[in-house]
């Protein structure tokens, strides 16, 4: 297969792990002969500083023109802590997922045996736990109308939900449960948002086309309780922007290490690739950032293009080097040398010599 | 002193908690003659049957001719799973808080020593933990305009924040961070939210009233991240409605039962003491509902009226009760026949005969 991928590696340890999940990916065509084109281009604080853009048009024109994205990770504190800012590193990936109609954002949290001793939650609560978070990307509180009066004493955010936008996401974790444990949660406030009840009645409705597929509902207070209290108890969590945003950065802490976990974004079109940890600026050039979940998110990028062998091979990969512990200090008990490049040398070693 | 305490005990098992509090309260004027008169009124699902409302107008008049309210519990499946009904039970208390002008809510969050074994989390990463949040509660997107499509498509709520509704709780919350550790921590999304911005901007600058106080800012997704990771960190967390709402219930499991947390809700004029706890029917009328969150709401109460001698007392008959495991099935490893009531018996009991 010949893809072409736009590589936007963004801030901080960006660039670092992304490395490394191209290193894999060409391992990977290496060893399947496939042609994989890498092209890069600049988003977040770094395309700031260049252009005075947080997304560039000659990025948003590449990503448009390429198969797929596999990106980094944008931020910097710089911009983070100066509420005056006028352009933000962030705007640049919110536009992003709407300038390619990324409308849906995929995070699956699974607990790794080997790293359960590793989870601030007790073993016997997570062991087991396999759970796939749909998150609404496009709509929602994120991307409604802002304002501030002119005297600047009073904000405010629009929440704004379309039946279309939730149909097409809907579809997209009922097919997915369809292929896991037949079960999907939706999160909302319906006790009290308007918008939390058109998801009620818009995601009844679309059950209705699966009838394999059993519907329950859960307030995001208490679906931020559940997460921790009982973790076994979800399959696909289905649910809106912001409640997404909080529950599966909430959730990510269950398997021990936000360092493995990767997500993709997809919509009709375009699908992008992402480790969910931030820029870590503090760990910037260290060689200290873990790259499991940038290589993972290069697992996702081939899943998605239906290169299931592929993706395993990179899976089996990654499952080695936690059980060799060849892995960067923030998971290594035993030796803290073990660089960012190191672990990707492994994996693409592994690669290129099957056993 | 006299007080007259309004008695809103709600639907489920609101009435059996709350029955068991007015017992403790009852003890205590007995003990430290003390004058407590309560008046009961309707609120919730079991107002609506009543009158078709979730707050009638008696019950509001009631509240704001007393000195504070003892709230049970409100809510019932038949409104929550009807995404069409008119009126809903939680109306009733969002207009109480709204009309009593009971701006602040207050949890505290602390792991009890002889129930950290009941924590979903690990003990190493609890023990110690002492959290008071303050979130803000008569404003953001519970209270903004909400919206539906006559075509039934399109559906909006508005979040909106004034200066004036977050410096009066931002300095409620460095007060008693004043009096704690000395810290706040602001958990918004100023990343993306335009009213997260006003409460930075509006937070920095009360901040300079309060030197001696240390602020720091977190986004909420990473908040819900680090209350699991590291809740040890926090000592008072300021917030904004709705991220109050998920992050207070999440915090909630830290300490292993939600039976036992209590909460206020203060204004400038009138205040609000409850259990966090909600009125899960299914336990109605079994002599199950643990009635300690209600017991120590109460306690929340006499601290408010400076009765601290009296709020510490019933503190240390809760305390003994935990120990001697003289608590309901939910937290009783022993012994499952004893009752709510028991429990408050047991509470009366040492009030009246302190060793
Ligand atoms: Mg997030
Ligand atoms: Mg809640």
């Amino acid at each position: 297969m010949k893809l072409n991928i736009a590589v936007l590696s963004g801030d901080g340890i960006g660039p670092e792990v992304t490395k490394e999940a191209i290193k894999t990916l060409k391992a990977i065509a290496q060893e399947f002969d496939h042609t994989f084109n890498f092209k890069s281009a600049s988003v977040g604080a770094i395309a700031i500083d260049e252009t005075g853009e947080p997304l560039p048009d000659a990025t948003l024109d590449l990503c448009k023109h390429s198969d797929a994205v596999l990106f980094g990770a944008i931020g910097d504190p710089k911009y983070d802590n100066n509420p005056n800012a006028k352009v933000r590193p962030e705007q640049g990936l919110l536009k992003l997922r709407k300038e390619l109609g990324l409308y849906a954002n995929i995070r699956p949290v699974k607990a790794y045996d080997m790293l359960l001793s590793q989870s601030p939650l007790k073993e016997e609560n997570i062991k087991g736990t396999d759970i796939s978070i749909y998150r609404e990307l496009t709509g929602g509180i994120y991307f409604g109308e802002k304002q501030l009066s002119e005297d600047g004493n009073i904000a405010s955010d629009l929440c704004e939900y379309s039946r279309e936008e939730i149909e097409r996401i809907t579809h997209l974790a009922f097919k997915a449960a369809q292929t896991r444990q037949k079960k999907v949660t939706l999160v909302d406030k319906a006790n009290v948002l308007e918008t939390s009840r058109l998801w009620r009645n818009v995601v009844k409705q679309v059950a209705e086309d699966y009838p394999d597929v059993v519907l329950d509902f859960l307030f995001v207070d208490n679906a931020a309780m559940q997460l921790i209290l009982n973790p076994k108890q979800f399959d696909v969590i289905l649910t809106e922007n912001m409640f997404g945003d909080i529950i599966s950065d909430e959730a990510s802490v269950i398997g021990g290490s936000i360092g493995l976990l990767a997500s993709a974004s997809v919509g009709d079109k375009h699908a992008m690739f992402e480790p969910i940890h931030g820029s870590y600026p503090q760990a910037t050039g260290k060689g200290i950032a873990n790259p499991i979940a940038s290589i993972l998110s290069a697992a996702m990028l081939l899943d998605h293009f239906e290169l299931h062998e592929e993706a395993e091979m990179v899976r089996e990969a990654v499952e080695k080097s936690l059980q060799l512990e060849i892995t960067t200090p923030d998971l290594n008990s035993k030796n803290n040398t073990i660089t960012t490049s190191k672990v990707g040398d492994f994996i693409e070693d592994f690669i290129n010599n099957p056993k």
